[in-house]
């Protein structure tokens, strides 16, 4: 079936649902799904439908699609795959003009599935609806409100990442870890078997919403190489778009098959066909979100000359390893700077050079100030990356002066109009010693807020600038 | 000088100390290395030597090392570089036998440093003492509580992994996280520049104790090329050396310059070097704990094949993806441990292969203790990974429950003797929710009090399990 942005659209935007399969039961998909939703307060009427409960968490519960006052927008449907297609036969007498189907049990898992998910398609077509899965989560849309299972604690408030995937449950792993890091998303998909609306279909839909900027996807296998191609091509020339492949390796083909049921294709064909487009490609949840956080607060293509600066010798030494690693720059100082930032660390034991290593983990503030203003003004430099000992700032100068320090870097952004990144982790994981944890997710959250990217470590910083350069 | 075991043994394991620059300012290295010794509770007395000062920190002050009622086994030199050179003057009047030299300003600011260097060796040499340093943070010793500077949360209980490493920074960095992993120290040494004892007398000393099961390294670069790697290799023959080379890249080299005065070396030298030794190469501070906790907990070469298990069909096929890369095997199940695993298994949803998906985040405890126990009895299977999904587990089992999945995974190790790995993250890593990271790391103590190690990530534990092997 051809593309329809309208159709997605319409889906996505949901201003009424019902729920095939609610439950009281909070261990069921149906129980955790509605309790979700519920919990996140959908932005229109719920409709509970379950044949052997009058009520459900307090709403009341309808027998079946038919006796609802009204035929909803979309229809979530988490019963047992077999007992679905009855669902699917009613959504097409009802009108329904959308169909989330969460249970797994299709081609994934034998021939008999197979059959079972070509048959729910010709009900698709012949009842004039589009289905999302089977075999996932659903969908995120914090707009309407609509939420995936189990994500009961996603954020309400509206972004620009969008993001589709194969697997629902790291869709939500990226959900929470993005919320983490400050990103807020237009919408996402767990769109798992993906029996009509696929990947291609979902590439386009994002890559002409005006309400996403940066698209992510998470893709184990595609069922049309070409179709595919052709709509990441398209999206990626839009906005930029992040995608994490799995199944290059022969065993990861047979997890994905008993997964998705997809092919997950061999990884040459996959490296060839991909370097024709300008996807930029990761590997794992944790680089995924990195490059997302990166792209939010340096933008495509920022430039690969860095000044890194850090407070000891070994923290430079190694990111000039790990600069080199991922091909990027760390120039010489512009002469000008160099002696400024002389003149500024003279008293500090600093080695005024590129790394720059400001010979205490922690300056007094309007030193370090001062410093910073100079290296993010250095003309050959695009980035400006400070790495902060914080074991040993802490020990120096409390929870303030750490704040203080974040504080410092936050208007060097602003005055600079660089982009700067701090690389902060705490060496103290102690079972029983959360401060540095809590001081820590309070320095990156007051910095990710005012547009400085903080990375955990230095290989994921430069790894991170080196996919969005 | 040749190497002399009981030389190095003495200054390690010294009796008592003094600290020649000890000062009751904590922002001076003299006052933090006091408050430090003092905090940790040396075994011995401890001589705190400043000119200016009658009391520091609550104790008696010296003039100078001439007026101590006894001659200390070890002296720690923390005033300026230049004034550094009349204290070891003394030293060799007085018999001294051992000196740490903590400050900078030698060879790597400088020609005069360079003077000042040289001139401290033949005050040595002249006086019949060894010095380690310059430009370091001294010795961590829990068996006579000797730390470094600032190591005053170091742990007091001895272990049998001894570190060299050239930067003071990462030495402390490393103690704290190896600390949090479980791991305990016989001996550390951040020795700088290395101008009398050098990385190969430490690597032979280290080689030789009897406490020392595990050797780690961070290095900038070395003196002597051929010396540095006889003493790698006769190291690397008696137990596992973990070696962290920094100063590969050209930019890198000139940091090293400035950090230690040493010659980096052109990666491809050191690259062929190297391999002619068994020492485990590893690139960052987060794969070398990894390492040496893979070590403690795997030992050496346990083996390629793993049977990886995880509540997801994306985890699995993204492990089998990181498998791949790093060189190690998911092999098919033996037909009788299918077979039993598809019986336990049955009502879960599970995938039952290898990758091994359980459908669920969590099952019911004895059933996931009996699908283990099979998994690690599989007898193609030298290593058995377990990844648990923390968010969704917790939202099913609340914190009790996370920790009986690491019960039976105790339980588990135990009854097999095969090596178990855990996967453990959390992707809830909001500002105001630390709930998930305490849990988290109570369930870490836990599991690796009892021998199952436990990474991060899929993809570090990989690469860990690829060095090792």
């Amino acid at each position: 079936m051809g593309f329809d942005f309208a159709q997605i659209d319409r889906i996505l935007n949901a201003r009424s649902i019902a729920i095939v399969g609610a439950s009281n039961n909070p261990l069921k998909f149906g129980g955790m799904l509605t309790a979700s939703q519920l919990t996140m307060g959908f932005a229109g009427p719920v409709y509970l439908v379950n044949a052997n409960e009058n009520e459900i968490m307090g709403h009341a519960a309808y027998p079946d699609l038919l006796s609802l006052p009204e035929t909803p927008d979309l229809v979530y449907i988490v019963i047992p795959a077999d007992r679905s297609l009855e669902v699917l036969e009613q959504c097409g007498r009802r009108g329904v003009r959308g169909v989330v189907m969460i249970p797994a049990g299709f081609r994934e898992v034998s021939e008999e599935g197979k059959g079972l998910e070509k048959e729910a398609l010709r009900l698709a077509r012949q009842g004039g609806f589009r289905i999302i899965g089977p075999n996932c989560f659903g969908i995120y849309n914090p707009r309407n409100r609509l939420t995936l299972l189990p994500g009961v604690d996603f954020s309400t408030t509206p972004g620009d990442v969008a993001f589709l995937s194969q697997s629902g449950g790291f869709s939500t792993h990226v959900v929470r870890l993005s919320q983490s890091l400050g990103l807020r998303f237009s919408a996402l998909v767990s769109y798992g078997n993906g029996v009509d609306i696929d990947a291609p279909d979902l590439l386009r839909y994002f890559g002409r919403d005006p309400q996403t900027r940066v698209i992510g996807a998470y893709l184990e296998g595609v069922r049309d190489g070409r179709a595919f191609l052709d709509a990441l091509k398209k999206a990626a020339s839009e906005k930029p778009v992040v995608l994490w492949k799995v199944g290059k390796a022969a065993t990861a083909q047979q997890a994905v098959m008993s997964h998705t049921g997809s092919l997950a294709g061999s990884a040459e064909i996959w490296e060839a066909a991909l370097r024709q487009t300008r996807a930029i490609q990761v590997s794992g949840i944790d680089e995924l979100c990195d490059v997302l956080l990166t792209l939010r607060h340096l933008g495509l293509k920022p430039g690969r000359r860095l000044l890194v600066s850090a407070g000891g010798g070994g923290l430079g030494a190694n990111a000039a390893d790990l600069a080199a690693l991922a091909g990027l720059e760390i120039p010489a100082l512009n002469e000008g700077t160099g002696r400024k930032l002389t003149e500024i660390l003279s008293r500090a034991g600093a080695v005024v050079s590129n790394p720059l290593d400001i010979g205490t983990p922690l300056l007094p503030p309007p030193m370090f100030e001062a410093a910073m203003r100079e290296a993010a003004a250095n003309p050959n430099t695009d980035v400006l990356i400070f790495d902060l000992a914080m074991n040993f700032a802490m020990r120096m100068a409390g929870e303030e002066g750490l704040y203080q320090v974040a504080d410092v870097l936050i208007r060097v952004r602003e005055a600079s109009g660089k982009p700067v990144v701090m690389v902060l982790y705490s060496r103290a994981c102690d079972a029983d010693d959360l401060e540095p944890e809590r001081i820590l997710r309070q320095m990156r959250a007051k910095l990710l807020e005012k547009g400085v990217a903080v990375f955990p470590s230095m290989r994921r910083a430069m790894r991170a600038i080196a996919l969005v350069n």
